[in-house]
């Protein structure tokens, strides 16, 4: 099933992307109308929704979407996790999970945005999978870790790199977390409905211009093993967002390098899961 | 004022810190009981509770208390913010605040706690003020900063400097998100209360003997000029806790380095405001 968030409401999508079914309505208000606190009660909502035929609900524009978990206790975001994207950016491939940091949740969006450029600033794109948690992870295995996963959603880790890199030891979080740096969406996708979880296109393209292409089977930590590693360290929670890391391409790895202009637009997708559309403006 | 949440309820605490009067009966439903969603209307709470006597609640036991702010939407970190434990980390006083990290809420805690030492690891003490944001701060000059604080309280950016330091970049964030990582309160004290709100005396002691003991005077970035150069990247939020900093006397900046044990109790304190008291177990 797909989860979205339609002007600040908790809504099913049906299966070809084209109707919106209101949870709160569908479900007698057992469940809704919050995008957010839906993951307090996963399990259950998960059982009521994967019995529920979402084609009969309403056309929606996809501008209405918005964060489909819009104010997650915790995001969790990794550095370099696929190797030719390491490489690109001058570091060897990690032998465990590294780069941790945050994007802070005033910086999450929708699918479909106008992002302000900062000025002076050279902003990049890294799309990204996001993994949705569902149920409360502490120290558990890799081969448990696809049980505490909602969904998976597509993000754009969007990074000014003059913040990012300044000072004695990077602050990767100050540069991510520019207002409107972490668009997601356009839906959370229940991994039942992927041919193969473990194995997503995943690209993005400005202006028609393919930037980024790869495949998340090339992830260095699959998503099992990073929920694993983390776990082993603090908890994650009922709807906290984990940004997996971005494959090769970005605009800083390029010779020579490429930051994004006022006017374009940047396609980020995920195959299986939908798109984000971001057009750019100057300060 | 002192706000504080004591098991799980919002209470004002008397000037002798002696007794709790719980807001939502105080104020017959206007506000609480919940600790975080105060932030939500501030100005109308802080109105209410400067006309209230909190001398008449009831006694309470320090160990009930639990973190005054215990769902914040971003908790936001500096590093390097006093000059000589910049010196004694091996880093020059940086000339605009720097290292910016988080603290993922799942690790804040009350004052009064036991905490699990991870095993192999390196865990060290860093007492910082910790501000409290009163209503959203974007793009504010230091001038006005101080209106947007809703009140100060004592943190322990309690670290882990293996994980903290591994990898190719360092990942602050990781390392100090440990559970139990993150001890708040006792409560909050609103800048009217203090004498000097710009110089206050802060220190911790392990088992009596004072390891770090510095003014906030000597912050390099002070609280209304780190609030201000963050708010220029981000908006803060109602709730939002900022930990501005830890003076020399960390445990990795000593000849020989020094790190906690199990059975160790460290207090910590800022003037003016109280005192938090952990203990350290093993795992």
């Amino acid at each position: 099933m797909r989860i979205a968030n339609l002007s600040g409401r908790l809504v099913l999508i049906s299966a070809d992307g084209s109707a919106a079914l209101d949870v709160e309505q569908a479900s007698s208000g057992r469940f809704g109308p919050d995008p957010q606190s839906v993951y307090d009660v996963w399990e259950e909502f998960a059982a009521w929704a994967a019995d529920t035929d979402a084609s009969g609900g309403k056309a929606f524009a996809a501008t209405d979407l918005e964060a489909p978990v819009p104010a997650p206790s915790q995001v969790l975001a990794i550095g370099l996790n696929y190797s030719e994207h390491a490489a690109e950016s001058g570091f060897s491939v990690p032998e465990q999970p590294t780069v941790m940091f945050t994007k802070w949740v005033s910086c999450l969006s929708g699918p479909v945005t106008q992002v302000q450029l900062p000025p002076d600033g050279k902003t990049d794109w890294e799309v990204e999978l996001v993994a949705v948690i569902g149920t409360r992870a502490h120290r558990i295995g890799p081969e448990q870790a696809w049980d505490h996963v909602a969904g998976l959603t597509v993000g754009q880790d969007l990074s000014e790199r003059i913040t990012q890199t300044a000072g004695p030891s990077p602050q990767f979080s100050l540069g991510k977390s520019l207002p409107g740096f972490g668009p997601t969406g356009p839906w959370i996708v229940t991994p039942d409905e992927l041919d193969n979880r473990d194995d997503l296109e995943i690209g993005c393209s400005i202006n028609g211009e393919q930037m980024q292409k790869g495949r998340t089977r090339d992830l260095i930590f699959s998503v099992p093993a990073l929920i694993s590693a983390l776990s082993q360290k603090l908890p994650l929670l009922p709807g906290d967002l984990l940004f997996t890391g971005t494959p090769a391409g970005v605009g800083a790895g390029r010779t020579p390098q490429r930051f994004l202009r006022p006017g374009d637009e940047l396609v980020s997708y995920i195959s299986g899961i939908g798109e984000l559309r971001q057009r750019f403006v100057g300060a």
